[in-house]
Parts: C-alpha cells; sequence; structure tokens
C-alpha cells in the first residue's frame, strides 16, 4: 500500500473540543462493540480469562462538540488485567478525569468460566454463565449493577400432571439484574446471584454428565416442576431480602420444548 | 409415531389456578420470541405484511400460580391482520380480560419496508428499518412506547479536518425510543422518527443507487460531517418540541471504518 | 443537508467495466444480507408472504474489474412477488444477460409459515420453517438447492431407560439440504423435506396447544424416544430414495436440556 | 431440591451400543455450541487465552445407534490448554481410540486477539480477528483447515473516480479458508492469512488511533481504492503459490456505506 507523510497529533486541529451546532448536553458517548480479552477477578480473590465485549463513555457538555473516544480504548488496555467490582470506582474516576466529563460509565459483558461437578460421579467441567460488570459515576452517586444468566432445566407442573407419563422440560434460563451502590457493594458478587438461580430451577445444568448422573438430573427434574413463574418467585424471593440491592429483576425464559417460541416470567423490585 | 388416546380439556385439572408457593405477584408472564406473520397498519392507511418476534404477557397476581400461555397465541392469531397503534388499546383490554390480569403488554418487533427513490435516478427500491411497537395496559394508564432503527450514512469532521484529502465514513444508525399516552397519540407513526433521522445523518443510505446517484450521496455525506454527538442532537432537537412524546431516548452508533468496535452517543429525555 | 448539482449516468466513467490489476476469474461477485419483502410461491399453489435475506451474484471474467452491483436489486425489486423453484432458471438467464457473465446465482433465506392445528383441539396456528432456496447457472449446468430446518421436538432413549421415571426432552433442529437439477425437479418443494421432517422427532412442535394437546404431546415424545442419530437415519432414509435429488445432507441438533449445549449428528450423500 | 437415591454408571444399561433401527453409517455424531475456555498456541510459541465455541464429533458405523457425547467433553477438558495445529493430530487419534470409531473431527472458532501498532503515535492495542480451526480424521486422510476473518477498510474506486471529492468507504472482512495435509502444514499458521489480508485493503483496521493516525489512516485509504473485487484477487493472488494449501477460498464483504446491505467477491481454488 501506498504510504502517507506523517503529522504529528499536537498539529492538527482538535474537532472535538469546538461548540456544537445545538447546545444540548448528553448523558453518553463513547465507544460500544469492542471485544476485548479481559481478566475478570471475583471476590474470592479467583481470576478469570475471558473475552468480553466492552462499552465505556462519558457525559457530554452542552458546549462541546464530542468526546475522545480513543482514550477509552487506552484506559481499556491498561486496565484489561484487573477487571471487577472492586476496580470499578477508581476506572470510572479515572474516566472522568482523561474526559473531562461530570459523568462515566463502562460495561463489560462475559462468560464466566465455573468448574461445576457432576452430582454422581463427581467428573468436572466449565459451565459458562453470561455476565454484565457495569458501574456508572455522576455527580451525586457510583452505582454499580451486575446481570447473570443462569442456565437451568426446567420441567413442566402441568404437562407432569395431566399426563400419564412423562413432563415435557426443556433448558432456561434465569436473568437476574441487581443494582448497588458500588461504595458499599461488601461482597456482593455474581457467584452470589448464580447460586440463588440454581437452586431455584428443576435441575441444574452440567457441561458433563456420565450415565449415571444422566439418571439423577433425569429424576431430580422430575421431582421438582416448575413453571417460569415458580422459579421467578423463587430467585426474587431469595435476593429480595439482601439490603445491598438496591433495585432487582428477575426475568426467566424457558425454551419450551413443545413450541419453537419461549415462556417468560418477570419481576422487578 | 406411535399415537395417544385423547382426553378433552375440560376432564384435565388447571395446575396454573392454583396457589403458587411463595405469594409474590409478577409484572409479566407470559411468551417471548414468537416469530410470526402480520400486517402493520400505519396512520397513513398503508398496509405492510412482514415477519414479527412478539412477546405478549399479563400480570399475576400474588395468589395465582400462573397464566395460560396459549391464550396469547389465540389472540395473536386473531388479531395478526391489523396490528397498528390504533387497535393496541384494544388488543391489550382484549388480553387483560381473557387472561383476568389487571395489567397486560404486548410488543411486536419487525423490520418496515418503505419505498425510497434513488437521488438523481428515481429509481425505486425498499429500504427496511427496524420498528418496534409496544403496549402497557396498567390500573391507571395505558402507555405505548415506538421504536425505529433508521440505518444512514456518518463522515467523520475530524477526519476531514485534519486529512489533506477524503475523510473515513460509514454506516450508522439512528435509534430512536419515544413512548407516550396511547389514548392520546394522535397521529403519531414510526414515519414521523424516521423522517427526523434520515435529515440527521451526513447522507441517507438507499438500496438501489446507479452511478449517478452515488456520485450525489458521496458528494453530499463529505459536504455534510457529522459525529454521533451532533446526530444524536440533530435528532433530539427535531423530537423534542413534540408534546405528543412524554420520554424519549435517541442513540446513534456509527460502525466506525476504521476500527471494528463502534461509536456512540445517547441522550434521553 | 447541502445538496450536490446531479450528473447523468452517461457522462460518467465506467469503472467495474476497467481491466483489473490482477487476471483472475472470480465465481462470484455481488450482493449479500439485503432484508426484502417477498412473496414465495410452492408447487401447491399457495403464496406466502415473507422476509428474505437475499444474496445475488454473477461471475466475473478474468480480465474485467468489477460487477455492477445495482443491477442485482433492480432484477429483486421487479421479480419480488414471484420467487419459486419454477421462476429460479429464468432469474438466473436474466441475471446472466444483465450482468454479461457465465454464471449466476441466488440465494433466499426466509421463514416459510405454515398452519398447523393441534393434534387433539385442532386450534390452527402458524409454525415458522426457515429455508433457504438457492439456485446457481453455470456455463454446463442449472442446479438448485432447498434447506430447511424443522423444529422437533426429541425425547432421550437413554434417559428413558435409566431413570426410574421422567425423561430428558427438547427442542431439537432437523436442517435438511437437497440439491437437483433445476430444469428436471418436478414437483420438489420445503413440504416434502418438511413432511419428512416432522415424521422424525419424538413429536411434533406446534405454535399453539390447549391442555388437552399438551397431554397428548408429552406421551406421544415418551412413547418415540430418538437420539439425534436415530433422527437423522429416519430422516436420510425417507430423502434417500428420491432419485429427483442429486446430493442430500440431513443434519439434526438436539438443544440438550441437561446441558448447554447441543448434541448433534449429520449425514450426507 | 429434592434429592435422588445414586446408582453407578456400571449398573445402568448402555442404550447408545444397541444396535439401531436403520443401518446407515453416519459421517458425524457428536456435540457443537459449547463454549469453553482454552489457550491456543501458535507457531511461533505465543500462547493466547481465548473463548471459543467448540463441534466435537466421531463417525458412527451402521450397526451402532449412538455415540458417548460426555467423552468428547471429557477430552476437552482434558486438552483445553494447548490447542493447535501441532496437537491436533493426536487430538483426532485419542478422540477415535475413545469413541472407538473410525472417523474423528473438531472444530474451535474463536477470537485471536493480536497487539498492533497505530501507524504514526505507535500506541498498541489488541485487534480481535475471528479463527477457526478444524482438524478431521477418516481412514485415509489427516486434513486440517484454518479460517480466519481479518477486518479491512475499503475505500470504493467507482465512487472516488466519479466525484470532485471524497468517496464513501466502509469495513470490510476478508474470510480465507485453506486446508491442508494435517501432517505436512509445517509453519502454516492464522497469521500467514492474516498477513495477506492486512496487505490486500485500501488500509488496516486498528483498535486505537490517535489524531495523527487517523489522518495517515484516511489519506492512506484514499490512495488505495479497492472494489470486493480487487481485494479477493490480491489476496487470492498472495496465497496460491503456498504448495502446502491443498484447497483455498477467499471470500471479502464490504459493509457499503451507502447501503444497508453488503457487496462482496469469493474465489475458491
Amino acid at each position: 500500500m501506498a504510504s502517507v507523510p506523517a503529522i504529528g497529533n499536537a498539529a492538527l486541529p482538535d474537532i472535538q473540543a469546538e461548540a456544537p451546532a445545538i447546545e444540548l448536553a448528553l448523558q453518553e458517548a463513547g465507544i460500544t462493540g469492542l471485544r476485548y480479552p479481559i481478566t475478570v477477578h471475583l471476590r474470592d480473590g479467583s481470576q478469570h480469562h475471558t473475552v468480553a465485549s466492552v462499552s465505556w463513555a462519558a457525559s457530554v457538555a452542552s458546549d462541546v462538540r464530542g468526546v475522545h473516544m480513543s482514550r477509552f480504548v487506552e484506559l481499556l488496555h491498561a486496565r484489561r488485567s484487573r477487571i471487577s467490582v472492586e476496580t470499578m470506582p477508581a476506572l470510572l474516576e479515572e474516566t472522568r478525569e482523561r474526559l473531562g466529563a461530570t459523568g462515566a460509565l463502562a460495561t463489560f459483558a462475559f462468560p464466566l468460566f465455573l468448574e461445576r461437578t457432576a452430582p454422581v460421579t463427581e467428573e468436572a467441567a466449565f459451565v459458562a454463565y453470561d455476565c454484565v460488570l457495569e458501574g456508572q459515576l455522576s455527580l451525586d452517586a457510583t452505582s454499580g449493577a451486575l446481570t447473570t444468566l443462569v442456565p437451568i432445566k426446567s420441567l413442566c407442573p402441568c404437562s407432569r400432571e395431566i399426563s400419564d407419563y412423562g413432563a415435557h422440560n426443556q433448558r432456561g434460563n434465569v436473568e437476574m439484574r441487581v443494582t448497588f451502590d458500588l461504595n458499599h457493594g461488601e461482597g456482593l458478587d455474581f457467584t452470589d446471584l448464580i447460586a440463588a438461580a440454581e437452586e431455584a430451577g428443576s435441575a441444574r445444568i452440567y457441561s458433563l454428565l456420565k450415565r449415571a448422573d444422566e439418571r439423577y438430573v433425569t429424576m431430580q427434574a422430575y421431582d421438582n416442576p416448575a413453571f417460569v413463574e415458580d422459579i421467578v418467585r423463587s430467585v426474587a424471593a431469595s435476593l429480595q431480602p439482601d439490603s445491598r440491592i438496591a433495585h432487582g429483576r428477575v426475568r426467566v425464559v424457558n425454551e419450551e420444548s413443545i413450541h419453537s417460541h419461549n415462556a417468560y416470567a418477570s419481576v422487578a423490585w
């Protein structure tokens, strides 16, 4: 490819710093959909190499035309090896400083892999839990949000009751999102949400099951039938007493095995 | 396949009508991800055959175990040929009655195809606009929401200014969501949102352009450089004076042609 | 937006017609990912409004730089209301003429909605079958291909056998692709493939089931356990004798309800 | 959840080992869509933590009903930290042994992150390249395949030529797939494919560009206009002389910034 004579940054005008044609403050301007290798740190000290889809933004004052988007990528590259609830406040504070903004927000969506052992043979393998870590800094608050999607097995109580034998069952997903004060979220972590959801389905889901395990899970699910409504209520009842949670939402989606569409239920508080 | 002796509905127990183990009211229980052929009617009388992804739900009282999911599909099958802002209140009212619920909500997500003519040759072809029509009925309100995604072309003002020639440009998407009182949304329609967005980019996007049109669009984009922040402000300034809109959100995402990730900006009011 | 003085097509140079820097013939150059409203005609005379994702291409000779992409969109806009196996040869022939090419190919991917009645109550609703219609014209052949994805319910024979009660079951998808001589594909249609697949699962999948139907489907599935391998063999045995099919491939994917990953099997002939 | 009395594997019947109802050999039966944390090793000795979507299968003889799916997950869990072209033959051989099959195949699809430095400021950040590593073992061959998707920037030669100023440009993706004899693929690696593609676009794509870099890339793209056809030819001309490659396919897709659909070209040899 033909080459281009280079000019340094300092010699080039800063168009983003101009005044905008329309004076309107924006809550968010930044980058989204950036895939990046990150290391997530959980409260138990464990570290997890994973791949995130990252959004990162700052607020824009009414008299500023635009943000300098490359700074978010510089911040991400520098901080990628230590992404956690604990590091989020400092990350947002640095964003605000580097962008000269009053507000900042960052979102990391990634699969978290946790080792699970089969219920009878105890063979180990990883299960993927889709997680989202969000942080937001504004003039008067520092809030965080955790979202986790937990795959479960559900078995239909109606189908079991009305049929002479068998019962339809299927994959379900429990999606939980909780918000909290980032400065007072002591101990809150994805694993809290995952534990609440795995107790609530008809059976857990595993990546590796031998025949003895398959028998166990099949019968366990038949013994614990649950509608989407039942599962939502069970998870919500488990999370609602937690005083660290400012707002919560539980949504369960069952991939009904008698339909191509899904059944769902949700509750927010 | 082996056959099963049939028993009528009336002879089977109604498990959903049972009392739940946990007494907790749910805002939503229903179906989601059901693809269905529908006909969308716009305010100008035009009718559009399209394919929707449908969610439909009702609230669940604290003393009822679950909803009867098949009723949503019956309603959809009966009403599929006339989906519009105007028919939404009756559709929600019927949902509430059939499900014996105090709340109801329905969401139709579909591509809307509008014919567009090329700027010079005036050749015609369809452009797809992703739309979402939502309605919600609660004890004290009947609210609606329209969401539209409008593809545009954006050309970077910074790139143009700092380069001796050329400027990077790319596809962008303007996503607008407005909520309104379903009983007082006179005349509000997807086409209002689309018009606001198509004025705000560096150039419109077409499905069919001949060489003379391509020249026109190329130069028009160069003449109208716009950051995501500029486009958001322009669309918001156009929609904010509309008193029918209760809440609005504009989000613009540029698929930056110098990166694999996107730039975005958003504002809500 | 600022306007641009227009110049007609005829006054502009034709860059695509230039000689390429590297003399290499290309099998395909065209458009892809174009969403368009089309009407699909089946052999039984039925017409189906749907939304397609369209790819359309022509071959490029070694001494020609590029194709004129807008011509595919012109052809699509003109022919959109009559897309079928029967109209494919003429569509390809016209493509070849308009593009001045020796080869042409077109692909339409769309959901086909067929009305299905519940097994006991006989209530009707649409089921979506993802279909792909492909045609290819080269110097010495006119070939077609039909691909259909049929959702089914599968119940695991192993789980049923090893458990004291219950059996895990789930959504499955039967994907069939068959190629044939477009000039001698008499009567071959998506419905042939769909029928073969719906016989092969543990039970069919419906969009609308009342309680009596749910009981029927639950017990029918328990009575007809089938591994992915069983289903593939059953569908293949049904399609292989059809002498109109030049090449076939059957692939079944089960969305295992005891795992987050899928089980699959496939055979090609 | 209620618990289930456990029975060991040995006491349970092996349904998969039964004779099938239809005696038909299957090329593939296994797992697909399993997300797993893996470490990819490249020929230069570098190691890359990433997340893969894994498919793993074995052939099924005509007199065997099904495969034991859990064995693929056991193999993956044991071998996940050393996935590479070099380890593929042993991995396939072990699969064949553990499954008692004549054929085996494994596919790992993952983003590979390589550090790239901006052309002027030389700031570093990761770029994601979607890669697929495939291996297949049959009675008479051990073949491998590498697929890589390389994001590039393309600038339209026609638009540049016919316009008084500016030129439309956009993201493009170069997809290359090459097959080779796994026992004689000395030195072949994803980085060979990536290098070929990055030379062929109008400009490279980066995750981090400062203003001086943006200027460079903008002008470089304007200086190097290229149709999808041009890019395909350039990449193919670069790869075709490589005698290690048995079969190759290059496909370039441009996300046209004047349309919502894409332009593409492809060649196979």
